[in-house]
């Protein structure tokens, strides 16, 4: 069960998990869609309806997918889901996932914490009653941790301090409304581990680029969105499309943060390793980092391990080599789609107010 | 401002600020006395209303302290009480602050973590917007760091890890949707410290026990309520309620736990002692441990530091000299009140289900 499955990992991941013979369900109500309404943005590439792209993927491959549309806030409606489609794996991608779009104003920010918190919180308690042995990945962030000044370990970090030691969950400093609902989202996971014996892999990802995937390039309309704009254009996506129409590079501030990036490609094969290794009941959250690769930087220090994954099996697609076979072909491709309006960032963190805001963009 | 003025720690701040000479406002919706009514359960003491209690205490002392009832989850109405009381302390006691409740069933335990984290953050939007000088005093609960095998530090904890070192939050270990609310609370209250530059404690109380106050013993209309039933009692009251009635101690399994108890003479004096030396702004949030006494147990390691309040001045009731004045005798004194059907603990953190129980107390 791919919940988010028509948002930019959800469907990449939906049909890899299909064509790799999965039978698979999209989780959605396509909030994703609105957000691009009301703030006047688009994807860079023109994207086909759900229902089409789900009928396409049946008349290209003969695989179907189930369709369930819906919030997952409405727990009347996910229960449907759970005991229509019983899944042993649910992939929860299903949360408003922007942190420029959580800073925008109060209610947008009162918008993130419950729609993803009470969402997950749905989630477990769905697992709980309908399907115990149901595996859960959870999408996490890198931003949950912050840039600390020591490595940043796997979800946990064992601790000596007084002559005692324990290993604790690793600390946590997000910095948006949005990147604290990961927050809150991993912490309650990690309790329904502790108390039901729920099994849950939380996927602490870095920040995806790319669009293309095997799958989405075998027909036109099973592409996949390509965010570009200043609320939910993710940066190496943004600078591809900003050098590609002779815009300036819109780096933040001095430009001297670090981060973990990896390509969608590898957000697919992660996901499918995940699923392929659930996690044991009881033992507390697995929790697995997704940076890729990692770089020094004379800003902040930024060590983040990423070892679980490539020991699962992991062949990461590195930077250089699919950079310019997948993003700037395609943001060359669509140019004339470019709307030079939606690239400057129009999000600040401090003036945000508790008047609702129509953002111009 | 006192934000759940009305509740049990809320009503004897509230009554000793306002002796203290401080122009106090009460905020509440009184939805604690709804859940009474809900679960069928009842303070010890009789308790007058909140209009009657107001009242009572201008006629004995001739202070007045201004009524705001509404919801905090209503911005439109916490607004009102900011823009109209401009304070310059807001004390955050307004939240649903007990783990049965909030383990009961799907729907109180979303009730829960909704009420308490869109809560706060209504009151982080509301002294951004009107009141950026006012310092936020929030109850926390030791609760959020668990039972570590090393020592608890008040907020953060200076790690060395791989050769390099940083003071990184102290890791939050909570054991149920009610303290995991509170987890989050501390975390979005962080995050506007440093982004906002908002001056917030974060008061991580311990148990609170006692009934009598200086100020709610002047007139029995002022009494404040008391709490023994197996869903909103707090150990110690529950114990001494059950010692009177010759029921047998309600013990939760091999009965090793360890926790910090405070008496709620304590608590107000710690809210006045948090006003009177505000945070300062932008320095991320200072948080205090409040728990009182340290006692070492067997089942598990407790020792958790709580200096930064005694270095301000605290003069703690230990626990034997309040207990019998303040607990026993109330306990006798209401005796015939007792409902022993309200005792025992009717709520498994294992068995909460998704469909809204009534509680057979
Ligand atoms: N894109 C990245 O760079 C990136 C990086 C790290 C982590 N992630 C995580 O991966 C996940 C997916 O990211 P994405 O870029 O595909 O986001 P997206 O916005 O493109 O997709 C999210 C999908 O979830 C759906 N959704 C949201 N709330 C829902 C609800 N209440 N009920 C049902 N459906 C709901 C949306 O309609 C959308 O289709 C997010 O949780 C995000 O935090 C993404
Ligand atoms: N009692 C303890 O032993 C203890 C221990 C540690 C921490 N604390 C903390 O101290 C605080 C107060 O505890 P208490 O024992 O007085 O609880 P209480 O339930 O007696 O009082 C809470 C008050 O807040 C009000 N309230 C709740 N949600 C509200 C909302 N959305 N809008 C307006 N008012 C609202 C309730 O009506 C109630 O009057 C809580 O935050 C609790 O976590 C209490």
């Amino acid at each position: 069960m791919i919940i988010g499955g028509d948002g930019y990992c959800g469907w990449a991941t939906a049909l890899h998990l299909s064509n790799k013979g999965y039978e698979v369900a999209i989780v959605d109500n396509l909030v994703r869609r609105l957000f691009d309404h009301q703030l006047g943005i688009d994807s860079l590439t023109p994207i086909s309806s759900i229902q089409n792209r789900v009928r396409r993927w049946k008349s290209v491959t003969g695989k179907s997918i189930q369709l369930f549309i819906g919030d997952i806030c409405d727990f009347e409606f996910l229960s449907e889901a759970f005991k229509s489609f019983e899944p042993d794996s649910a992939v929860h991608f299903g949360e408003q996932r922007s942190a420029p779009y959580s800073m925008i104003d109060r209610s947008r920010a009162v918008y993130t914490q419950h729609n993803n918190v009470i969402g997950t919180l749905n989630v477990l308690f769905a697992i709980k009653e309908f399907s115990q042995e149901c595996h859960l990945v959870k999408l996490g962030t890198m931003g949950e941790y912050g840039t600390p000044n020591i490595d940043i370990e796997e979800g946990y970090i064992t601790i000596t301090h007084n002559g005692r030691t324990d290993t604790l969950p690793y600390p946590k400093q997000a910095s948006s409304f949005y990147h604290l609902s990961k927050v809150h989202d991993s912490h309650n996971i990690a309790f329904t581990c502790k108390a039901w014996g729920i099994r849950a892999t939380d996927l602490n990802q870095g920040v995806v680029y790319g669009v293309r995937t095997d799958e989405t390039d075998m027909h036109e309309e099973l592409c996949n969105r390509f965010d570009y704009d200043g609320v939910f254009g993710t940066a190496l996506n943004r600078f591809c499309v900003q050098a590609v129409v002779g815009h300036p590079l819109t780096v933040y501030g001095k430009g001297g943060q670090t981060r973990g990036y990896l390509d969608i490609r590898d957000t697919v094969q992660c996901v499918e390793l995940a699923i392929a290794n659930p996690a044991k009941p009881g033992l507390g959250v697995q929790t697995i980092s997704v940076p890729n690769p990692r770089v020094e930087a004379e800003e902040h220090y930024y060590n983040a391990k990423h070892t679980k994954l490539v020991e699962l099996g992991l062949r990461p697609h590195l930077l250089s080599e699919s950079l310019l076979d997948s993003l700037l072909n395609f943001a060359i491709k669509f140019k004339d789609r470019v709307d030079t309006a939606q690239i400057m960032p129009t999000v600040s963190w401090k003036k945000i107010g508790v008047k609702t805001r129509t953002v111009s963009v």
